[in-house]
């Protein structure tokens, strides 16, 4: 039996998890991994805070320089989310030697080449598993499990949040506001649930993915990202009368060599698996050359979950800590190096507008889409409901976004179409 | 880049996979991984025999012990299938001291115990990733990934061919010779497919997933192993009308302290997920107290998907091959020490009889079922359909297998019933 020192940086949710569950289960983690993990200092940014977990208060410290000092520290867990006093901490931490841990999203999604880069150079492996979907084992998945496999396409819901407020307003017919009101009052949503809603944070585990996937970091700024508040009931009922759900789909394919990134609304079939993951669970399906379709499935988010992603973590790190060590955890392997900019991106699209009951109006729709050499494959005019006057749906297939985005702005210049259009992808996941 | 040695035991679907996709994914791999692996003997029983996958001649061998007298080979590659020569060769690979990778369950499930004692005083891991569910990387995640997890039960299709079998059943009503003849028409069963039709093929891997689980080897001869050969149409039409699907389940749990073990087709509620597993696919549903319930999916055999696994566990072995091990791999973590013997597991059950059309005769089993305090939880009598004259169902709850079979056995001595029963076992999955 080998005894690790760790420090752990923030104790909120997920970290006073680690804290937690590596004392419940030191004898089970003992018996299965061989090791025993010694927690040596926990920096927060109130040491006298009131806390539900419990933890002797001399492990504390506001610097995070400590967990540096200390040379009985060989892995550093980061849990303070934030992209500064983590990234130097990260960075000090590979600089020193020391195995990084971290389930800190949004620092990988926007500094990941850098830190990738210094890890290697170091010979420091840096262990994600909690960054994407907690719980559920990804990210080893993808890395070490597919590794003899073309990745294909990975497809997620990617976000528990989002996935429960659309899964309300698909079941129980509420509206946005309704159901972000519910999942927040749940404790499903965070008080700010900005990040949830607004597709960034499914975004930033979209990016994470695509570079397991395709061995380069996307920058964000190219990344197509909305989020849900634009999903109305009326369009959740349009879609499936059309055989579709709605969901927050994260997108990662490649396609003629360059590799598409995107994360919206999405309208996919009800047959399709994805269609059927619901409330806060998380699903990611993968396609390997080799393996063909896979799905992994689970929680995705919470104290539970997410801290069994970092003590798979710490095991894996326990195992290679004192081994000769190659690029192991991340390489830059460079097989496409370039991400296709979302406004070439061709995709399949569900466009709803609301327009004058009139003859002669469809005519003139479709007669700027057949302009720009955009197809319709059906139109579909919807009893009108609460909220959406003379609806008129169009399923356009195969268009480039940024020519679908031009040629609807010319649409909804038209005297004949009223109020906001509503454009969303649809994704047959054949 | 590092060159690492294999030899390769067996050149079937499997094998020749492995070595197919070795060469042609050679610079995905060593970009994703660092490690180029090269096959410098290939032992099968015909060096001779023409195949579909060409190897350069001079690779074949048909002595096992030529991998071990090459000191380059440093991990084998053992494909070979049996019980026999795949037992001798895996034990003198291990100690010679190279990391073996099986994907061989017959030979894990039989002889496990003694192999990974075997592996651990000669600190070699063993990797089988391969044994259980092709291209489903549940043993990676079951012992690293939810390693900090107590395990409450696993859940699983374990075996493509029967449940390929049962979904024709259920969707195109097909009846169980016929379903089985198209299987093996389209390949999907073998020529002799008996070890997956009656259940043996899944219930070494439930085997295998209990060991991960639960750290010690269960006798085979204590499991409770059923086949699909006694699921009828009929069967499946009444279960269908009660709200479930008949599945060939694998199923692992802990209830107080005592592992169980069983392998049968199951009842399962059509609204769960594992229902809706259909063709030759694969999924397991994991339950661990942190994680919670998390559901892995694929196609879990043939080539592509089998090779991913072992293509996987050649590069997890490649990164230990000079570290200082543990018992990496695997440990025997005695948590629990012991099965239940399969007649002490309590279950509930769907009973159907045929019976004489007369007034009493539910009361004469009812009165059976209640000496033995069994309680009924509910009674049809459906439509007699082909083959099942005067079907009497009953839904039986929370009874000890023993006692079940025991009482089954004086109902069908009344002189009012008729023909063989069938007892399947109902699992709720909540």
């Amino acid at each position: 039996m080998k005894t690790i020192g760790i420090g752990l940086a923030g104790f909120g949710t997920v970290g006073a998890g680690v804290y937690e569950n590596l004392e419940r289960h030191r004898d089970l983690i003992a018996e299965r991994s061989g090791y025993s993990f010694d927690v040596r200092r926990i920096v927060v940014r109130d040491p006298l805070k009131k806390r539900d977990v419990q933890a002797t208060s001399g492990l504390f410290s506001k610097r995070w320089q400590d967990l540096l000092e200390d040379p009985e520290i060989r892995v550093v867990v980061e849990l303070m989310g934030g992209t500064t006093e983590a990234y130097d901490l990260t960075v000090a931490a590979i600089q020193s030697g020391r195995i990084v841990v971290t389930g800190n999203k949004a620092l990988l999604a926007e500094r990941g080449a850098e830190i990738f880069a210094l890890a290697c150079e170091h010979k420091v492996p840096v262990f994600f598993e909690a960054a994407v979907a907690g719980g559920i084992p990804i990210i080893q998945s993808l890395r070490d499990a597919f590794v003899g496999n073309r990745i294909e396409s990975v497809h997620g819901i990617l976000n528990g949040t989002s996935n429960y407020i659309l899964t309300r307003m698909q079941e129980a017919g509420m509206d946005y506001p309704e159901a972000l009101a519910e999942a927040v009052q749940l404790g499903y949503a965070e008080a700010d649930p900005t990040l949830d809603v607004n597709g960034w944070d499914a975004a930033h585990k979209a990016i994470i993915l695509a570079a397991l996937a395709y061995g380069f970091w996307v920058d964000p700024s190219t990344v197509r990202v909305e989020g849900i508040d634009r999903v109305s009931a009326a369009d959740i009922h349009f879609a499936k009368g059309l055989g579709y759900a709605i969901k927050m789909l994260g997108s990662v394919r490649v396609i003629d060599s360059l590799v598409e990134v995107g994360v919206a609304p999405t309208l996919i079939p009800q047959s399709n698996v994805l269609a059927s993951v619901n409330g806060v669970f998380n699903a990611i399906a993968v396609r390997g050359d080799l393996v063909g379709d896979s799905l992994f499935y689970g929680r995705g988010a919470g104290r539970g979950p997410t801290s069994t992603s970092v003590i798979g973590d710490l095991v894996e790190a326990a195992h290679i800590l004192d081994a000769p060590r190659g690029t192991y955890g991340f390489s830059s392997h460079g097989l496409y190096g370039n991400n296709r900019p979302s406004d070439e991106i061709i995709g399949s699209y569900y466009l709803r507008l609301s327009v004058d009951d009139k003859p002669g109006v469809l005519a003139r729709i479709a007669g700027l889409l057949g302009e720009a050499g955009i197809g319709i494959s059906s139109v579909v005019q919807p009893e009108s409901i609460a909220g959406v006057e003379t609806p008129l749906v169009l399923m356009i297939h195969e268009a480039r976004y940024g020519k679908m985005r031009e040629t609807l702005a010319k649409i909804i210049s038209l005297d004949c179409v009223k109020g906001s259009p509503v454009l969303f992808n649809v994704e047959s996941l054949t």
